[in-house]
């Protein structure tokens, strides 16, 4: 596996992939990586085709994250990180500096709108600017034809879209199914910050939105009522903080009175300090 | 003269102008054509190259105006451009409605910091917002190979090159010297808003310029002298208002203490209600 750090390096690992009559196809990443990282691997392995190249990026994001907010105390483990990248098949890792993704003269940041609207966005209101922000430079330094993105982040992934879609971006965005623990839990860099106890009370955030599922495949189509079983499964739960529960449009991530063909369940909630959130596609 | 309003017909045009083996040229503006617009025409004409193709829009884009500004009041000589356009060899006009650049799903605004900060960014808080995503939206439609924007709004010309390599897009940018009456006045779609009696005084902002620039040919390099200079010219010339003079670096738009090879000596003032801009470069 290539380790690349500047544009020059990049443009290589893309014309040697276009070379042969494959795609280059990108996942980028926070590092930290667990199972649902590797499945956006594989996802990209497939979309690039026999002849193409995956390439993955390391990169914590300082804009995305607010002073108060675990940017200092986010996971780096990058020689692991390193090694589970070349044991699964990966061509080239990205590890930009930051004055790369942020040179001197840089100046255009994206504040999306739109998908970008409530949930995540009341509660982190740097977050998709950071986000839009930095996936625009990703995209113009690594040029890539296809990118994953995993599914966990939800709204994120409806940013990423809009972004693409306003832009025009030459770039086929592929979401990537949320990977779970056995009892359910998504997986997540942030689980690491979970105590023991607090690991297991988390379980009943997917189990609260298995409820809704059910209830939804029973009929029910009206979001109060799925929201209300959400909320009453989580909130007799001592120890977590329930800080929304929304049922969405899944391309425009506002929310919706009722489900007409497909709908998002979208939830935040604290566990101590450690925020965690999760979702879950009806009608699909 | 082909009139083009939706984004599959502009494919259309890209397509052809590259099967002939030239390049897409693309001049955007608001309209009210003056002999600047039509030196920016020659200017696409020849980057295009012999089989390429020109066109030009015209969008009065509402976006980067405030709410008290001159949105409404906007020359929009619709048929005089027409033909302006058609006589002076343009192939395509790109005439898109307000949903088109601005569609019920977009959601990416660019805010602009670096070069659109101080001058026009300081008395127009909205305009580089504004201008920065309309012309991401018109580049990700028209697709151009190149753009040609005036000298004239250099402040903008200088922010629209920092979108082009932030986004790594792969347009070049060519900028158009500034054409002038015979008396020095900047051509200005908004120079019809004054008055014969205003009209007369405006010509003193660029005998201003002027001065600043005989000074620095004798070999002043002071920005305080080279400033007081054109302010000394135009602040005893009754019923203009200056509202900035500066002396900045050519490619970041920041003040600069000093002229070291290159610099742009900046200049806004309000004659009545009208607001004029101008600038000359110094060094080049």
């Amino acid at each position: 596996m290539e380790i690349v750090r500047s544009g020059d390096q990049l443009a290589e690992a893309g014309k040697t992939a276009r070379a042969r009559g494959g795609r280059l196809a990108f996942v980028p990443t926070m590092g930290a990586l667990h199972p649902g990282h590797l499945s956006l691997l594989a996802l990209a392995r497939e979309a690039a085709g026999p002849n193409g190249a995956v390439i993955a990026s390391i990169f914590v994001n300082p804009t995305q994250f607010a002073p108060h907010e675990d940017f200092d105390a986010y996971p780096r483990p990058l020689e692991r990180d390193e090694e589970l990248l070349r044991s699964h098949d990966c061509d080239a890792l990205f590890l930009p500096a930051q004055e790369t993704i942020y040179p001197a003269d840089f100046g255009s940041w994206i504040y999306p709108a739109g998908a970008a609207r409530g949930l995540e966005g009341d509660l982190r209101p740097q977050f998709f600017r950071g986000v839009a922000t930095v996936v625009s430079r990703l995209f113009a330094l690594v040029k890539p034809d296809v990118a994953v993105f995993g599914e966990k982040d939800a709204q994120q992934l409806a940013v990423v879209r809009q972004l693409v879609r306003d832009l025009a971006l030459p770039i086929e965005i592929v979401g990537g199914p949320i990977v779970r623990e056995a009892d359910g839990l998504a997986m997540s860099s942030r689980n690491v910050y979970l105590t023991p106890e607090e690991r297991e009370r988390a379980a009943s955030l997917y189990a609260a939105l298995s409820r809704a599922k059910t209830l939804f495949e029973q009929g029910e189509r009206r979001s109060t009522v799925l929201r209300e079983c959400v909320t009453g499964e989580i909130e007799p739960v001592p120890g977590i903080k329930l800080q929304y529960v929304q049922i969405v449009d899944p391309v425009t991530f506002q929310p919706i009175p009722r489900i007409r063909s497909e709908g998002v369940v979208a939830l935040a909630a604290k566990l101590g300090k450690t925020r965690l959130i999760d979702n879950l596609r009806l009608g699909s």
